[in-house]
């Protein structure tokens, strides 16, 4: 249920960070196909979630911050609260008019041990950002004039690039996009990630001995239940 | 927190008929004005989610169905078990492929005295729709072969159009799109919208005894404090 | 092959006028679901593609024309070429700049008995093209100038919203979309769509005499052979 | 040059009431064409500007507002000033967020004679704006609140869906799209516009007593003098 | 108003070389900020305007040409006319057919000593612009072949981006996008950065000596202005 | 024609290795413009299409795989028969649900001699394919599961992003996108491309000589022959 009113919530609530750091291990691939095919798809953000760094990876806590069109008095609010570790989530509701994301905003941040920023909107001064090394995903760029007079919310669940952020979910992010675990999910999607991982080294290692991946997975056998007729010819063959 | 297996709840929480009743009565700008700035804005799905017919209206509690990419099995589930006065809101996860909805459904539907539709994809059989006169809104039209292989989820939360829809949420549409009534903001949203509406109706008393807007509805002064100036002259005279 | 150079040819293949008719009894959605899953999906035109009118359906073979960017000369030389029945298919590569079709071209169109149009790219007088009760389908409407210096192709396969459209393949469109039916998948399709709407019309009469859609499709079955769970309560018993 | 800061204009740059009565009498795409080809392009907006009722046709000097994102002020301001016969122009740069204009405004706006509304942003209420029978062109739908916090600026050019308009130009708009006919423009294009449809008149007798467009707009002559070669067959002769 | 005919201008208004070396100094970040709220909205262009290169900057006086659909010859009209230091912008109304820049072209530009180009549409050789270190900004990538055979205009204000260049305007970009400057408003745009640029060295001196920006920034008074609750709680303690 | 049923085609049609080899040491944009404008501008694929990693380049024949939705079953089938300097080309009909291609896969490919990988849909591992130095484009970027279900259809004629495919056509790709080169065109676009090559040489020997382009290209004689009027003054002397 969303705040009726303008609210700022202090706290997130916790997990546990050697479960958090076991995540960090993994890409966002691993712990997506981990979490499941229901969870994993409802919790990854889209394409147009990017990072602006090449390189950058992130996985920690939620502080999250909802934004009204044009402004980000809240991601300041969201900023203040933002603790070593931990990921700042903001939008403004959807559209790239004022940016939520900054140079003056990134340093602060920095110096504080946050540990990345992932916006559903725009971000400016990106050089700076790339020379902070400070890793930031959003869905635009740009410097347009971001209002400062709220008001919005802190640390409420939001709707980021079409995807259920609760705070202190952790935000796993990386070269392929970003992906949302709820907390409770964290566990499942860890032990899932470390078994997933485990059997990709067999895969590779079976590769690398000769074996064909047709075989390894399984496919061949899908493809001869579905009845799919092979023809040792080209299509050309059967164009006329 | 997303379910991370197939699963299907058959109930859905409930909401006093007699709310739901007074809900009905106004169009979705009255209640999404209600709900608050913060609550209202979140709670809005966008431009993209258009009715299929002129002029229909829908106001019930909504009935969730996640589907796969390109399959439709969960809303049959769903539909099986929507009720009288239930709305059906689905998704497959933000992609025209796979039509959510048709005619033989809607029939069915109809019958069984399902309220309306509302889809994340594609729907199809538009001019039965029509004929039928079954209220459906959808981000597309496209009679693409919809898979029934599943899985997916019944009557969990799911993100529809970028908002958060629990199941037994009010479901409110009409000409202007989609909004989606948090259980627990219902009865706010009632009063909002009753009071908004007997706030409306003088400001159309006033506005034609005379009055103008800028006054009734104090914007003269929101001008005058933000200090805009004022030319009596044409931009051009500015020009050069 | 596309041409190298530009080309008209100024005839196209043939089909069975009686398979048309037969066709042209039936809506895409059949249509499309007759031909298949691979097939069927190939052919599908996108959401993008919508009727200018409502209430117009069009079946038969195409008179394809390829114009340059921002060009409509080459829909000149193929609206000379087209017969009684036929179906003008028009793209200029996928803008919307250069109106392809308006309301000069269609009152001769209409003169010569030609069926309809169907533009990947603009169209325009909307309101007389609706006036004269002639079936449009375009991806944009926009009066923008088309140059006519050419030059272009007609009765050359063609790429239309993402679909091959061959000269003398069948379109039949309705409020759905449009569909593409290769020349040779014609018979297939009609047979198909014959077959599927004897088993809808049971299916229907099932649904009225009290039977359940999740039997008589058989879906009751997938789920349970997915061994998706079913809870007796609401998500909300789970959410803790 | 845009203003630095905001303000208001009180007055619009007039044209003779009698050439916008001659330009009311012809749709955009005469108009268009009129105007020429760099001229027409330049002030066409794209397909993206919609009507938001069928039949609807408006023509009439620009009163303009620059809204900020997710505001509407400024269309009070303007639509206070805005006389009989003139039209409205929102902007507030881009975005759909905050509806630029709904019933109430819209009752107001017919009781002073406001001739139609085109807003590069969202509208509302639209089933009482086709009540009303008010004409409306929007780039998009929604309810989502509209801030009244200002600043911005009335009667300055702006830019809306592409195209400049600056205070007093013409704005002409049908089912078909809205045109901006610049004030020193319009005795040239309501001339050139009546020349066409004479000219078109003519085509269409052409037409009906058998001649062939080919002929009558000499594209058969452009045709010959690209050199275009024509078969007397099928393109499958050439297939292989 | 836009020329009603084809039309090259020779030569652009010009501005003091001192103040555009001043404004150089600055990302479009601050200049857009020193402009203003209206005006630096109104000037900024959109996210779709991407760099080419990583790294590269610009700052210089508009030369502009207006290209016919999928056309460019007006590009080279314009390419002719530009001297040392100015920016060449371009549009062809829009889409991305035919290439308005490429590496023949560039590699007179640069022996001009042109500054760079920004094209509202698709320039190509992008591997060769790059190791020209030659400074683009696009809409789009593709090699599609541009014809020349006009007509257009030169050294006319258009229309690009959704903004409003005047030949003669001050173009900055960066990695964040492209600011216009119109003329009469460089010397306020690069006095207030030069303004902004103190100040936030300021600011970053105050956050690096342990002040926090929401008290440098006045933004806790805004907050506590707005009445906006915090609670030393998670958001969960209030979700039941 | 499109398969009815869902094929596998274990060969595809063969080019001359020679010509091949020719056509590689050309860019797209050169290669295009040899095939002409009709033949270029069809066979083009669209700015969407994006390469993963900078400085990549691919020249080899078509293996083709269509996929249902979210599925890329026959990605795997045809990677099994796809031979060293080939190129895989997928469609999972234009979503980007369901990775189409990743790091295992790639691997795989990389030890078999595959030449490159051409997605419309979605690529994830981008890290992984970057250092794998693996030749990729594609249309978006998302770690979204696909399943492994099919049907589906190996070496058939597809579109691809808006351009057809047919098994054994040669792909040449680079940074600036993808372009497709009919098998029977192969010799005509290679011998375009070596004259075309050697005119461009020329060119910029003449402009290195001093020579202007709008000379050498014959521009300035297409200006003068359209009659466009040049004016030796700024725009701003006709304003007003």
């Amino acid at each position: 249920m969303p705040p009726v009113k303008s609210i700022i919530y202090n706290r997130i609530p916790e997990s546990d960070p050697a479960l958090i750091a076991r995540a960090a291990a993994f890409g966002i691939a691993d712990l997506h196909e981990a979490m499941g095919g229901v969870a994993g798809r409802m919790c990854l953000m889209s394409p147009k979630m990017r990072p602006i760094s090449a390189g950058q990876r992130v996985c920690g806590p939620a502080v999250t911050a909802y934004n009204y069109p044009g402004d980000n008095l809240m991601i300041h609010a969201a900023l203040h609260l933002a603790q070593a570790g931990q990921v700042l989530v903001f939008t403004n509701g959807g559209s790239s008019q004022g940016a939520l994301w900054g140079d003056v905003a990134c340093g602060f941040a920095k110096k504080k041990g946050v540990a990345g920023v992932v916006a559903d909107g725009a971000v400016r001064d990106t050089d700076a950002l790339r020379e902070l090394e400070f890793p930031v995903w959003a869905t635009a760029i740009s410097v347009e004039h971001p209002e400062k007079r709220g008001p919005g919310a802190v640390n409420v669940p939001v709707i980021v690039d079409g995807v259920l952020v609760e705070p202190g979910d952790i935000i796993a992010a990386d070269a392929d996009g970003v992906l949302v675990i709820p907390r409770k999910l964290l566990a499942h999607a860890v032990e899932g990630a470390e078994a997933r991982a485990a059997f990709e080294t067999k895969v590779r290692a079976r590769i690398a001995a000769g074996e064909l991946p047709l075989d390894i997975l399984g496919m061949r056998q899908v493809i001869e239940n579905l009845g799919i007729e092979q023809r040792d010819t080209t299509w050309e063959a059967d164009r006329n």
